[in-house]
């Protein structure tokens, strides 16, 4: 039986835990650090408990082009909605997104964006949101890749998520985008549990309803996640410094700023989108995604990029 | 090898894991629900990333009274602060904080209250405020047990916690105390790692001094994770709904009634404050803690009472 043990030890040893990286130095980066911090008595070794590692999820954990997927599945909900809001056709930013007309929808700013988010994210309960969620996904579908949104994921990322876990890290998804509009999907893609997402939320209440308490989702903002917001969100939910840390955008800057300003060993990496032919290629002058900051100052503040032309073999689970 | 692990596995078995518990209803009601719901094939098992357990903190796993320990942080707070707010002795709720006049603080109400929370816990970066707590629990001693507060927590439910978990639960606080307060100890006093500890929340901010990021604490209050505030911070940070509730008053009435009111096994339990002798002995009409509402209903919700008297063997981990 020990032979047995040692045996399947060791072929769990050999086994590559990132086949979808390419052997550049990403991949040689992120091998060296998980050996620096689980190595037993070693000079830079953190207990298990201290081992938290945060993930942006667009543009990081899956694809957020042509539009965030979640704006898709807002312009979505507006017309699943619309029968019931005559007064829409007329009204903006509702009547740009039912015309197509997106040039009005921008113009309507912020205002008009919050609009819309409380009118396809609030109203329902929590259990209910989840399910309008799950029954988007299984419908919508990708204008390139026409496929669902929830398999453009990045296989080298889940591989990464694992190879973490194995390695005794507690992942968690830290994101701009609704918390519950990724709690709906995000344990079954990513094995990430929902107490491990961290997202932007509005206000609930709880009540009775026929005497059956639920949890309502009610019209207003309560936490933007994104810039600043990321490590205040990273200290009222997790309560300690996470020690490494993955994004694409500028949105991310002082998550990674945050992260790798602690003590010990660090880890901070961009996921660059420079595979215009696989995927998408955008950084300084995209809308979504705007990468400008982070790339100028990735250098001194030993930040390594990920080019997902050069170090990814395979962009989603389904390519081959 | 294989026998030596059998005769561990069986001595494990054998081995009380509630030895400060009485052989009563409450120990045994315990012990039959986590056997249901680890019960591989069992029509009650439940997964083990659904095995969630919430407890209240004040007087459910450490003592409440005669003040709350944290309204006891804060009067010696303000003592501590006063030489640098000359204005105190002139202004309540200062004043009466000052004098011991505490008719007068209570006078001041719910925003007097607000002012001395603010005043006691906001301006510190988080890591100042940490050391600050550490530093009170070093020096403060209980009134009536003359030992540091953190050593008046209760052994008994330190067995049930560490039961739990090692039946694959993961044990949450949800607490209407501070978060910062709680984390700067609780991980030690209970095993309870900081980013399962759910509290009250100021509001933080984050920012450079001289180039090291820090998260500040600002005087505004965020959210107060009290009686309906319990189940919508259960939904906001852990995202699905605990399978075990743990309180000691009326403030934890609605997160008993959303956990037990879930599909499947659920465990619904108060701990009752009977034992005048070792402990306090209060409930219907205590200032702190008050226990009316969930004595009435406990029978037809199906809720069980731990008695202090009758169903711990001992209190605190130092008694013998
Ligand atoms: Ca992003
Ligand atoms: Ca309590």
């Amino acid at each position: 039986l020990f032979a047995a043990l040692c045996s399947l030890n060791a072929q769990a040893q050999t086994r590559d835990p990132l086949p979808s990286w390419n052997d550049n130095h990403a991949r040689a980066r992120i091998i060296a650090f998980v050996d620096a911090v689980t190595e037993q008595g070693g000079k830079d070794y953190v207990p298990p408990a201290e081992r938290i590692a945060v993930f942006d999820n667009d543009g990081t954990l899956w694809s957020e082009q042509p539009i965030y997927f979640q704006a898709q599945f807002i312009i979505d909900r507006v017309k699943a909605l619309a029968p019931r809001h005559p007064e829409w056709k007329t009204t903006q930013p509702f009547k740009g997104i039912l015309e197509g007309d997106m040039k009005s929808v921008v113009a309507s700013g912020e205002k008009g964006l919050l609009e819309l988010v409380m009118a396809t994210h609030s109203g329902s309960t929590t259990d209910e949101f989840r399910q309008i969620v799950l029954d988007w996904l299984a419908t919508a579908r990708h204008p390139k890749y026409k496929r669902p949104y929830n398999e453009l994921i990045y296989q080298p990322m889940l591989e990464l998520l694992a190879y973490l876990r194995a390695n005794g890290f507690k992942t968690y998804i830290v994101s701009g985008g609704g918390v519950e509009f990724m709690r709906a999907w995000v344990e079954k893609a990513y094995g990430i549990p929902p107490e491990q997402v961290i997202g932007s939320t509005i206000k609930t209440k709880y009540e009775l309803r026929n005497g059956k308490p639920v949890i309502v989702r009610i019209p207003q903002l309560d936490f933007n996640d994104d810039k600043a917001g990321k490590p205040v969100a990273i200290n009222q939910y997790i309560g300690r410094r996470p020690i490494a840390a993955f994004g694409n955008s500028d949105g991310d800057f002082q998550m990674l700023e945050w992260v790798t300003s602690g003590n010990g060993p660090r880890l901070g990496m961009i996921v660059h989108h420079d595979d215009g032919e696989r995927e998408y290629a955008y950084d300084r002058k995209s809308f979504i995604g705007k990468l400008a900051r982070g790339l100028d100052e990735a250098p001194q503040r030993g930040w390594s990029l990920i080019s997902m032309k050069q170090d990814w073999k395979q962009i989603y689970p389904q390519d081959k």
